[in-house]
């Protein structure tokens, strides 16, 4: 796709984009990073990682670092990790970024965001990817990576093409597990299984994963959730594995004791991610006439607890 | 029913048996508290109550105060004001202060206990009754009387009766408020409606009363969970007022930050009365075949949080 070193630009740089621009500029890809809060942090000091996969420090000198959209440079790629509460700036962030070839890929939480960016920049460009990681900003500039680090993506209209290998591989060789799925849609809500109910109950009840799945009562309503999910995603027609409640369990378990970004987020006073992680999954599950009597009930609650709307 | 002043017992003087046997006290009836945590300050102290209705004491030498079941005399009326979650001692405590005539009318939450009682004592001795009052215990003794103070009660079998009545008298000759329910199932689901809300949803986010309804999410919450209590108690048979959600929130809104008092046996510790407030409720509904999906997670929820249980 391009002879040169392409221009990767990395919106919305919170623990997810710190992370994954971190390990593309550390294995030598140009790699832009639009900061807010981290700026004055990630000029001076760079990135500093704490990771299980071995602790690195991305210096200032390897990577690019912005306030402002219009000083940086036209990209090859954009990688959306704004929180989706922000989704209303995606066409002020991105579309200075464009050229007529310019990829963006969503790493965003939840449902609708690919639909989004399709609207403002055209479907053709538009990628969407999961990001399977337990990563916590620790301080400015500061991550704590805990747990797995892989990517899932795919091409929002059809299957993938040479272009969804490309930017795969880049992921590849920096470290970072990256499949290609062949429908996107089947990736977002196998992911949706996990989030919903850890990140709903997580925030309604601030607790950690952990603590969550630690008594018999827990872990019959994080499967209780999990099994519709599982119901809405097969009735859209995306078949899900037969053992995945216990599989999503036993992983969560080797996480220990997680903050799900939603608790945090609660937590610091933050808009929860309602719409993304609970919404529309609710309005699709209806769509296929599915009763999701528990997602609706943690939407609600997300909604009473959620500080966007809180009294 | 008595030519001699009545022997009323009070089993489980929490901050509802505490103030309703220190009302009856304070006017001229021979009440008998079997106390354990607030024994000694009772004793010493009597009980000290701050109240809407005007502050009150009850010295020690217009009580009898034990802490031993066996020391107790003879009762002709025992009010038990027991946490639920202790209903495995209703034989062991009750037993002792019967004679033939002796009658049982439990004031405690939720659905069953009635049920519970007429099995060990027989149905014809027991009454039920739903205080109406927002009652705090704030330390050994002491009592905050914050707003209502009413009793409605009724006889398990049957309508009322004589003996209903001059028990009503009682209370009512003794500042407390009191109805005769010709139905008390009625009374119990009636009571429901605002229970399961407030006491669920409270214990399960740690909220007082008034954060619930803070929001327009919280309103509508809580309008749905009170309207499948109304739609559980209606297909029983149990007709409910057309605008009792409305009726409902008013009266909450006039209460303040008021914690129920699941919330707090939450934050003390206490085990929570699940079954007696959710899950009973929620085993009727199903056998009247009414969908009550919200009182459905609230259950869920409240086992997740509820001390007895969690880790």
């Amino acid at each position: 796709m391009h002879r040169r070193r392409p221009v990767i630009a990395i919106i919305g740089a919170g623990a997810v984009g710190g992370y994954y621009g971190a390990r593309l500029a550390q294995h030598g890809h140009d790699v832009h990073f639009l900061l807010r809060r981290d700026f004055d942090a990630v000029r001076e000091n760079g990135w500093t990682v704490r990771s299980h996969a071995g602790d690195f420090h991305m210096p200032p000198d390897r990577i690019d670092v912005h306030r402002d959209v219009q000083a940086m440079p036209r990209a090859d790629l954009v990688i959306v990790a704004l929180k989706t509460t922000a989704n209303d700036q995606l066409q002020s962030l991105i579309a200075p970024l464009r050229t007529n070839d310019t990829l963006i890929l969503t790493l965003q939480n939840g449902l609708g965001n690919e639909e989004r960016l399709a609207e403002l920049f055209g479907p053709d460009h538009i990628l969407g990817g999961m990001a399977f990681v337990c990563i916590n900003r620790t301080g400015p500039g500061a991550l704590h990576h805990i747990a797995e680090g892989s990517i899932r993506l795919g091409e929002f209209h059809g299957g993938p093409r040479p272009r969804t290998q490309e930017i795969a591989g880049w992921f590849q060789s920096s470290g970072v597990p990256c499949d290609v799925l062949n429908d996107l849609r089947w990736g977002r809500w196998a992911k949706l299984v996990w989030n919903v109910p850890f990140n709903g109950l997580g925030a309604v009840l601030d607790w950690t994963t952990d603590r969550l799945i630690a008594t018999e009562a827990g872990v019959q309503l994080v499967s209780a959730v999990m099994r519709e999910i599982i119901a809405a995603a097969e009735a859209l027609g995306l078949k899900m594995p037969p053992d995945m409640v216990e599989r999503q369990l036993a992983h969560t378990r080797a996480m220990g004791a997680y903050q799900t970004s939603m608790q945090i987020d609660r937590r610091e006073g933050r808009p929860l991610e309602v719409e993304a992680i609970l919404c529309e999954p609710l309005r699709q599950a209806r769509r296929a006439n599915v009763a999701t009597p528990h997602l609706h009930m943690l939407y609600e609650l997300a909604l009473l607890v959620d500080p966007a709307t809180a009294g």
